[in-house]
């Protein structure tokens, strides 16, 4: 017997049939003798919905009353699944975020967790219920209300199996798994069966959007179990997705190359000229950082006759923003110009094989040149090489490196490649 | 400088304009130097919404679970009127039963109210905030969220207004006050400046549906000075509705009649030839008690050679229970047979003035005699006078009654009356 929690997402809750297939998928799970704790999303749009009402009234509503109101999409989804259990047989006991009490900072819309005291639930439990959690909620030291922002579902769902110590969290959503690169651009991506938690973060913050990340980042803190699963599966379906690990060994795959992931989020800027001494990092990324931009590359290359160039990318709906206090501090330091690209993509090769494995990044590189494809910036680190292409290249690159990767066959074959 | 709390019904809060126009007014009394507690109904539409995706998954639904999904559209609606106040400039916190707190029993569905904690709503008050509670909800002593029952938030306004020692608890909602009938039935119906408690619970409680007679009871327990206005008149109105008092002599209008009541929701049962000794009301109406069916108007007359005719009315609904259990009673009393109907209306003066105004009764028969219309029960008590017609009759009934008393003319005019 163990104890499961379970979380489904918005599309998995979207109408009272798709509660229905959710209370029977959790009836299956009870029948071959498991404990559930079951965290719902709010149905699908009712959050948009709700929060379209508040912003029609306010656009710049105040934080704690939004998440006044967006919180009932949640509750709404606990009484309706708690009814739909009982009405096959189940014992079941809804839980808002008040009431489990699921202990949060005050950051009003993207609150964090800082304690579940888990004893009601645990009670419930013992007594031979499914016990449903309202997720995306908590509620502070004042006794208010919050949430954990978009996706705050899945954290709520892994801190809860944290809290547990559950043997496992499943995320239940409307993809089957993570797979190795979009399926929507590489029709032969592969679902992978296992992934490790930082392959899993490095795909999930580059675009493969399966779970948010912060959840990821949770379940590597506290080794929670995660698993990917599709709740439009048949309800008896022994597909058990893809499991999240934490440990290399465990079951691992052996491919060099996990996936691949892109974005065209980015935008890049480039600080040409630049006088190559100590302080001049911070004296073009402090001010960035003031305006609250988030840059996420970053490349200096080595100095030629005391200049060199810095670049950095920054999330695309900044860009004008981060332009504009450049040409300031472009001044400032006595550079030789600022140039900007926003039409750009990143692609990168995640893979945490490419730690022992070397050569892989000049193989993607020439990979990519055979197509014509000119890299821009290179960014790397243990499990990744991130290169920054012009956006149209943007597919085929991630075409041709799954190709090159034969990520479209399943390790054991990719283990006979010479 | 006065307390005012406010109560909103679903209508007044149906939209995001209506909502504006509800911050709007609530805007003028804080002008005016007024403190405001505010308690918006869940906007119109939004509860019967949420309880029919229940009634879909489970037509038996768990009454602790219905509560949570409905209470969440007081919930909704606190914070989109709190963003509101703030869009124009005031300062303004919403508050969740669970928050105030406000504490109930454990009657899912129907709770009633134990107390309310009122130092947060002060602390509040006193730092220049309107204070927005959810009206409707309220949480019980093992932490689980209750409801009222249907027009709940009335219940929540008065029982805060008592709390709080508020000067006045206003009541908004589509109509403009009491009226001495239904002008639907007669077009010369005339809005009360004021109305006694007791008459309005009789008007409340016989049809002319204005506020939920829990409420009223409750404003007459704690002497909550309540007001009836209507949220569609122009923000700046000095409309002040209907004011419901608990002191005949305080501005008090002259009337003998206050208005007219009616119903038709009602089906009349009499047990014929019934042995009159000790013990025989009781013998009818236990088993009726029993199979929890409400009894209204109970009427035994004087017996004539040791038999008389016991009569009774219940709800429409119950008609057909109430004659079998009757049937039953019928073999064990002997008596002589059990006939009923349910196409019947009750119509009913009300009024403070008849304890000291004699021939009020005899008048309201005569005026019915006159139209030929056959009266077939009669109840009285203090304040009013009902009747038992054949429901054909009722608008005519009312019709001709409030001719009869010059209902439409002021009380003024009424006293010139010979």
């Amino acid at each position: 017997m163990s104890l499961i929690v379970q979380k489904y997402g918005g599309t998995s809750m979207g109408s009272p049939e798709r509660i229905r297939e959710v209370a029977r998928r959790v009836q299956r799970f009870v029948k071959e003798g498991h404990r559930i704790v079951v965290v719902p999303s709010a149905m699908a749009g009712e959050t948009n919905r709700l929060l379209g009402l508040a912003k029609e009234l306010n656009p710049e509503a105040d934080p704690r009353e939004l998440d006044v109101i967006a919180s009932t999409g949640e509750q709404v989804s606990i009484g309706l699944l708690s009814i739909a259990l009982h009405r096959m047989g189940l014992k079941a006991r809804s839980y808002t975020g008040f009431q489990v009490p699921i202990r949060t900072d005050d950051a009003y819309s993207k609150a964090r967790i800082l304690a579940i005291e888990e004893q009601n639930i645990r009670r419930d439990l013992a007594a031979g219920n499914v016990v449903v959690v309202a997720g995306f909620q908590g509620i502070d030291a004042g006794g208010n209300i919050t949430t954990l922002g978009r996706g705050g579902s899945d954290t709520t769902g892994v801190a809860l199996a944290a809290a547990l110590k559950a043997d496992e969290c499943q995320i239940y959503t409307d993809v089957d798994g993570v797979y190795t690169t979009d399926p929507r651009i590489v029709p032969e991506a592969r679902r992978l069966d296992t992934v490790t938690f930082e392959e899993m973060l490095e795909l999930a913050s580059l675009g493969s959007k399966v779970l948010q990340i912060r959840s990821v980042e949770f379940a590597g803190k506290y080794k929670v179990k995660l698993r990917v699963l599709s709740s439009f599966t048949d309800v008896n379906s022994t597909d058990m997705g893809t499991l999240i690990t934490f440990e290399e060994d465990e079951n691992m795959e052996q491919a060099i190359i996990s996936g691949i992931a892109f974005n065209r989020d980015e935008a890049k800027i480039t600080v040409l000229g630049v006088p190559d001494r100590p302080g001049i990092a911070f004296a073009i990324l402090g001010p960035v950082a003031d305006a609250n931009i988030d840059v996420d590359m970053i490349i200096q290359n080595a100095s030629t006759e005391g200049m060199t160039d810095f670049s950095f990318t920054v999330h695309r709906n900044e860009y004008r923003r981060a332009m504009q206090i450049l040409e300031k501090v472009k001044a400032e330091i006595k550079a030789r110009g600022v140039v900007g690209d926003d039409r750009i993509a990143k692609v990168s090769l995640v893979g945490i094989g490419m730690r022992t494995h070397a050569g892989i990044a000049s193989r993607m590189f020439g990979t990519l040149a055979r197509e014509g494809i000119n890299i821009q910036m290179i960014s790397t680190s243990e499990i990744k090489t991130s290169v920054v292409v012009d956006e149209k290249y943007m597919e085929l690159a991630v075409r041709v490196l799954h190709k090159e990767f034969q990520l479209d066959k399943a390790p054991d074959e990719e283990k006979m490649r010479p």
